[in-house]
């Protein structure tokens, strides 16, 4: 298996906080807790060349972790095809927290994905409906984070192929917070929390969520359907 | 209720054995039988002024039906966003045989929307799967036409909401032929039959199907959804 | 339309609070506000003759609400075999609030139903995740009630085929609120609210909804299907 | 990963067709087959105590396979009830064929699992509809099986929480021939080939997917959720 963690690594750059809580960005904190279970786990950021997401990398990538924030509109549109292209080849997705408005996500959901959010220092309780998800092994019936940003429905995105975890937040708000979906080859899971000022990603949980994440969504050994013009397989009669 | 049928309307232009079937054109066969149970229903065809699809005639759409073809890539981009943004807040949509290649239905999908064909004058049969579902209400167990072109399976479409019809062919393909989706506040609905060298739509229990389908995407009675940074409904601890 | 609203009936005849809230019973306040909208409404309870379900009754009603709690046990088998049966046949069934362990709601999910709950005078808001549902029609983003039992996930059911209600509750728990499921001809909705120390029933928006849940289940104008061995439509080459 | 492969073991013991082609049970050349890649591959049959299926048995198994037909009457209601609860508490149920009408997937599933079915030798072929599921692993785009009993819709089940494979058959039916079901903490797949006069369990492509769907269903490492009266996660105002 062979894993990329991209990450837009701006809010790394300009924002103290954030650099403290991430010294070596999102992104390597998540590709270290991978590296413990993963052998072959690489990072790329948005100001790298191409995004760090040549056609060599994307072709030789199983599983695509995305985080973005502020810069979604700096992905160019060409990467996002081709990234498009490889989730229907069967590439895996994991998308992440404010990934939820990546022109990525948004192209595979076909809707705004627009939700309520509030920065309030929130109690999260993500509670586990689908027991039976592989992307649930090993956890309890609920995930607490002490503080998070808060993310609230109406979360407009198409109802999820599977519901996995359901938020409870503090200030009134409950949201869908673990959805997985098919889309051609490929799946895909998203996954809420890890708000950039908060040490989310260093939870031992939320870190199993993302590693049962990457499992799931990784490629399943068979070819691309044929599309277009085809012969018929049976005599058709009078014919 | 406000019904709005779009027709490409081109192969009515140069195919002198569509424009014998269908005099009035695609768009004008449908709604005859429209009219038989709405009082207001139009036409709209994509060589008119902004394809016929001006903002006053958007707003004013409850349902609007999509059948094209030959000329997806003529249809503007600004009218795809336009259609879009109007299906997201409440505006039904039915989408119709070849119309699973409009800019519209793709971009809703998140997905290629490819499938098999094959043009060899055979059997077809649609199999009712949901025998709950108010789409099919009036029909029998299946809908058999004599003659239509092949949509085979894999279609590269997300799984369907809700699955309605399933699509047997002579020449030995399967094709899920009636899908529904929720996109925000916005119903859809694919119906697979209408090859335009078939007089598929003077069918009365395709005509049932579509007028059912008509219904079942009418607009909810509600606004759309807040979105955005909002205040805690609760008091939250510590503050 | 004809709507036959079942209640246990016994919380009303032992429980002081519960009669002061629903002196007509609980079926009664519901059967009231439906009258409001709908010509044919009756009641029925456990403590007629086949618990108010004859064969008559039942062969006559388009759509069932079901309210119990304390005495799920008494509903003979014989009775929930003739009500899953009509469900399938195409009745409709509204299930409310503690009716979530009826016998003829747990038949139908294949599942224990169970769940957690807690007394404790809670708020709980209703949030509306399918704003496209026509069940959801003159309702704003969330319904809150101010005092209510707690019921929370995980709640051991199918996932819905439609989800469109999601609660949020005071003490820290989360629950799918509002469910629709497709079983056979029939649909069913499964929805939280109503326990019966809180004068929930009166609430106008709650009424909304069970309304509106009432018109979305009702029965589809179609013939069950055929089941068993059938003749061959088309011809078996060899044969 | 403890399998047992359960069957009814009755037409062996009375059609010379059916032990001529499956000389050691239909039992028998499932395990295997599936022995080929699993250690712990045990089998169990109708007549034997309990049904073999005792609770030291029941306890001990991961996943468990279902081929039943002509016997499903005498499976114990007893034994019935253990199973499911053991699926809701997470061991994987794989049901083949005619199994569609065993107690326990009746009761898993809350619907009467009728069909239409025809026994006149017929060609099948088995569409791949989800290409990103990994119990599609290692196949093309359909399974042609030259022979088979036919099984159409409509199938009277719930629809799939995940649609695998959609069948053709030559006398103009079809079928969902593969479905996966989450119920508790268990999954559940149903695969429709194998009816006992053919030798369709020796086809290599269906032994693939009886081995992928019981590496899909086998359990999630978690515990089952705790259900009942519980105490507030937060504090209840006012109280």
């Amino acid at each position: 298996m062979r894993v990329v963690v991209w990450n837009e690594n701006r809010h790394e750059k300009t924002n103290q906080v954030v650099s403290d809580i991430y010294p070596k960005g999102i992104h390597g904190a998540i590709a270290d807790f991978l590296k413990e279970d993963i052998e072959d786990v690489k990072t790329a950021t948005l100001d790298e060349p191409e995004h760090g997401l040549t056609d060599e990398v994307l072709n030789q990538t199983d599983v695509l972790i995305w985080w973005g924030h502020k810069a979604h509109d700096e992905v160019k549109d060409e990467i996002v095809e081709k990234v498009h292209k490889r989730v229907l080849e069967g590439m895996g997705l994991v998308v992440l927290h404010s990934g939820h408005f990546s022109k990525i996500f948004k192209k595979l959901m076909g809707t705004t994905c627009d939700l309520k959010w509030r920065e309030a220092d929130e109690k999260e309780r993500l509670w586990v409906i689908d027991p039976s998800h592989p992307i649930t092994a090993g956890l309890g019936e609920y995930i607490e984070l002490e503080k998070e940003e808060m993310y609230g429905e109406h979360f407009d995105i198409p109802a999820p192929d599977q519901l996995i975890f359901l938020s409870w937040f503090e200030g009134g708000e409950v949201f869908r917070s673990g959805a997985t979906y098919h889309r051609g080859n490929g799946k895909v899971f998203y996954f809420r929390p890890g708000h950039e000022t908060y040490p989310t990603y260093y939870n031992k949980e939320i870190q199993k969520v993302i590693k049962n994440g990457v499992k799931w969504v990784s490629p399943t050994d068979r070819p691309r359907p044929t599309y277009g013009n085809v012969e018929a397989l049976e005599e058709i009669s009078g014919k």
